[in-house]
């Protein structure tokens, strides 16, 4: 995958250091852990990391800039995502302190950090940027599904729910791709994953008439590569997030899709709505993709980050039996079964006899036709 | 209805005087036609209103404001809601005019007007106000299913596609609703609703993130009413739209929903995409409301702006017999049928021998279980 220039990063993830409240951290620590030199929280210093993220192994928990001063750190990069998107007015302190230190911010807040008072003036003073990485450009057209019939392999990960491993999916098939000589490319649509490659767009924060269009911005731009993964939003029944996630399925087009799901996960993060069988997922994402452009869920990349190595294994096998569809934990098992499943469905994607079963689709035998 | 207090309103539709690219001018004259004073349209100037645009008689089409000097208009209201929402540049003149004029200036523009250095500048100096309908307010939270089991009776217009009757089919229940004397209110979500009452959002301006949380917001709201009409956007298949639509449905947690349709609209609006079988866009709207609260299309209001009293009646019952669910066309034959089927509906809401047969499902026979 494409890397920004290496930078010394240094991540805030003040009081929130889980994988799933400090996803930003997680993902950036994953696939840039390199150039991560250090993390801030004051509640968990001095603390293992990858205890807490399960990446990030060496990389040192601080509660203040300064004892990182000797490595020269250059980036302060915002960890966490919190819902809603607001900046919590204890981390004031600790950016005003990177920025006096000549440090870039880089924030995928909700909350602009270039358009604060302070922090603008601040930043001009010491030369610095505030890199809001869900500012939103200017001209993002209305969609219309200019991106159905495109040339090239578009995949799509959609989840059971938000926060499961879509950008992760993406990315390690596009990795697993590229590892088998493909020319493959990874379309990131959230911050993290702007943050990891330094392209792409965070179409959360795009006003909602725009999302379907930002979406197909974004794949048109990769127009002549042979296959483009494109980063999964929300989840399609997440009454948060289900618009984002419909808008990009319908702007981004794609041909395939692979549903992501955490086995041990019951309930919609931060509702009490029970997760609908995988079936129901696999056949709601196929119905609202049918009328634009034929897509099918061709796997399913499973997020067992909560289980034993046995556990998981029981739950792939358990899940492909159920779904008759490949499945893997891309991080442990790896995104390989997935891309041969792809390829065999791009081989023969208009065989009926080619191992992919008829879709599960809408149908309404209760009523009279 | 509520409105707002009466006013002497001159609507901008400057060359696009068609029932679908007026459809702001067509819904403020229906609805308030009595305030509105003349219609400026340089290519049409001095032809029947009603021609056009199905409603309207007797409002003067002019081509300058200077012909109305003399009814003293106080309101520059902007008609059109062209695709993208942007300024056309040919308006511009129009709108400083009106300013001059000492008239308030109401858009439903993605641009926002008050925003513009001219148009401002030029406000402040003559006292008036310019109203951007579209701004959003500050601080909407996010959707998280709060409206689900509300006390009211809560029902979203849904379409076949954008720009269909949506917001005409939840104004006309609800006066109907009121018709009976029960206590009955309309939340609008888009610009001309807003215009028309006065209230509301247009939930299409907010950003992706927030858009379920901005309906859920109006909907509860309005807690303590015992029906609550909610007008629908986009359509679940428009691949510009669509993800507003579902935000929509998963903030607002309409109990009970009502499919509009053009019978003779073949093609999903400014696209060559078909318009699926109804059958399918009743089952894809149940489906994708039952994992967060149970929901029924009830009831189906045809727009049948384009066919003889005849050819509607013929519609209206063909859609009724494929469809085995009342249907009318509201403008036509009034709205007593559907708000019939949802008083019917809500009496017996969990009782399978109520008439209301099992929904259209989500079913998967062709794989294992």
């Amino acid at each position: 995958m494409t890397t920004p220039v290496k930078r010394r990063i240094v991540i805030l993830a003040e009081g929130k250091l889980d994988v799933f409240s400090a996803k930003t951290a997680a993902g950036v620590i994953r696939y840039r852990g390199d150039e991560v030199v250090g993390l801030l929280d004051r509640t968990h210093a001095g603390q293992p990391l990858e205890g807490f993220l399960g990446v990030g192994r060496g990389i040192p928990i601080v509660s203040e800039l300064r004892e990182l001063d000797a490595v020269k750190p250059d980036m302060l990069l915002i960890g966490i995502a919190p819902s809603g998107g607001q900046l919590p007015p204890s981390w004031r302190r600790l950016i005003v302190q990177a920025i006096e230190r000549g440090m870039e911010i880089v924030s995928g807040l909700h909350a602009m950090l270039g358009d604060d008072p302070e922090f603008a003036e601040l930043a001009r003073k010491h030369g610095v940027r505030i890199w809001d990485v869900r500012r939103p450009p200017e001209d993002i057209p209305i969609g219309l599904g200019r991106a159905r019939n495109m040339a090239a392999r578009t995949v799509l990960t959609v989840g059971s729910d938000c926060n499961i491993g879509k950008k992760i999916g993406a990315i390690e098939m596009t990795e697993e791709c590229r590892r088998r000589g493909r020319d493959a490319v990874f379309v990131p649509t959230g911050q993290t994953g702007v943050m990891i490659t330094g392209r792409g767009l965070a179409i959360d924060r795009v006003i909602s008439d725009f999302v379907a269009g930002a979406a197909e911005s974004l794949v048109l731009a990769e127009q002549g590569h042979d296959w483009i993964f494109v980063e999964g939003q929300g989840g399609i029944f997440h009454p948060s997030f289900s618009g984002v996630t419909l808008a990009l399925m319908h702007g981004s087009c794609p041909k395939a899709m692979v549903l992501c799901h955490q086995p041990t996960r019951r309930f919609l993060r931060h509702t009490q709505i029970p997760i609908p069988p995988l079936r129901e997922i696999v056949a709601i994402h196929e119905a609202l993709m049918r009328p634009i452009q034929v897509s099918r869920v061709v796997g399913v990349a499973l997020n067992c980050c909560d289980l034993t190595d046995e556990q998981a294994g029981a739950e792939v096998k358990r899940v492909e039996q159920g779904l008759q569809l490949p499945v893997t934990d891309v991080i442990r098992f790896g995104a390989a079964p997935l891309v041969d499943a792809l390829e065999r469905y791009f081989e023969t994607p208009s065989d009926p006899a080619s191992g992919f079963a008829p879709s599960l689709s809408l149908r309404g035998p209760e009523r009279p036709p």
